[in-house]
């Protein structure tokens, strides 16, 4: 870590009482920070408000995140930013306390910074459980992650999570989409997985091209049977796979024009 | 809070790197402090070790936990100390760093005290997840319970929660068992909910008495038309409900012999 900040002030260490530690009662946002400027501030800042609003914790005060994150990415040329909001710190149970006040945890790290090559993926055994009232949102609930992460293969950039029913939700770190022809498609988040914010910026450049992307449900055959497949996360960017270990798949195609517009903007 | 240890030095905080704030990659404990003894510290210290092999957590020493847990209750009579295990500090990411090395938080409250009183309880909206490797374990992805209690009246003691296919699997804070006729029943924890210290305590109680309480899937019919029900926790003991809040439910029986004995030990 380089350097951090709780609300406000450079420490790094919270409260035992922090509602984060206690139920993972909380949000948070990983952004790139490329050439000096944090990059899509206000697409993570939208996904935060939701998320909060989600959980019930109030809206953070933005100007003051934004002051907040510049104040510590200073002269950083590169770097990640993570940003945590929690509940706040509340004695135990699992009613907070009247008048918790939301923390905020940021910190930053060093990280090679963008990255465009094709990557070797692999499926994770791990299943995702399907909650409606979380499903979406990145909450600080990420035990199904930390599993999955710790049985994938070491040479793999992210692995495939399906649910419990056999749909491919998405990668452990990373969003998915699906090439068929000039057809694209990904999966629907409304039980389980996180709307990843480079996947919204995918969306709205289709929206702007006039092209429909297809949220739907999809099993690992229809994986398998696509053209092209592509993660997409905050720092990763967006990624051709060139490879399924384990699985006799291989791209058909080359990058979708909306994937390959939208990766133009991830890191600007 | 009274005070606390982290890592069995007297303080308060934990770094911002603690994977149980960054994911809730951990586990808890609740135990009550009855009369200067710590309750029923054997079966808490087995349901620790076991959810550590489950989340791959190094098992906890525990000759160490125990001293830490008489240095911090030192000559308080009676009071709820709460443990947490995390993975550990390591840097951003799922993948933990290699090396890391699991964090005690230890906390003692003020609490009022063991309680017999029935109960009145309510039914929550909000739902469980399945998942089936992380079901049973008292980890720290708590949000399904903390929403759940955001909603809850305020004038009952614990709420039902069903799962997505409307089984009743627990209370928000409790574990639930059912009567009909001498035949006690209690929900099946093994696609989600927690196996609590208490219910253990009953089942084992149950299989010393030569009585059978079986597991199964439980429907809130089932429930409704229970001669008698019972929610078991660690500071709440085993309490009698005597009122399901918007439901015509009443108690048909009295205490049942085995949680009648099982409520002899909880605060022993």
């Amino acid at each position: 870590m380089i350097r951090s900040l709780v609300n406000g002030i450079p420490r790094d260490q919270v409260s035992i009482l922090d509602r984060g530690l206690q139920f993972g009662d909380g949000l948070f946002e990983t952004l790139a920070v490329v050439d000096n400027k944090v990059c899509l501030w206000e697409r993570h800042m939208r996904r935060l408000q939701a998320g909060c609003n989600r959980l019930g914790i109030p809206a953070p005060d933005l100007p003051l995140l934004h002051q907040e994150a510049m104040q510590l990415v200073m002269d950083e040329r590169q770097a990640a930013l993570k940003i945590v909001i929690t509940r706040g710190a509340s004695e135990r149970g699992y009613k907070p306390a009247a008048g918790v006040s939301p923390a905020r945890v940021f910190s930053l790290f060093s990280w090679d910074g963008p990255c465009f090559d094709p990557v070797r993926i692999s499926v994770s055994n791990r299943r995702l459980g399907h909650n409606p009232d979380l499903a979406g949102i990145k909450h600080l609930n990420r035990l199904e992650q930390v599993l999955a992460r710790a049985e994938c293969e070491e040479n793999v950039h992210d692995a495939l999570m399906l649910d419990m029913q056999g749909h491919v939700i998405e990668g452990i770190m990373s969003n998915l989409f699906l090439q068929n022809g000039q057809q694209v498609f990904t999966p629907l988040l409304n039980r389980c997985g996180v709307e990843g914010v480079i996947r919204k910026l995918v969306l709205d450049v289709a929206k702007n091209q006039d092209t429909e992307i297809i949220s739907g449900d999809f099993t690992l055959d229809d994986v398998l049977q696509s053209d092209a497949l592509y993660l997409t996360n905050a720092l990763g960017g967006i990624r051709f796979v060139s490879e399924i270990s384990g699985y006799d798949w291989k791209p058909k195609t080359s990058f979708h024009p909306v994937l390959a517009e939208a990766a133009t903007s991830v890191f600007s």
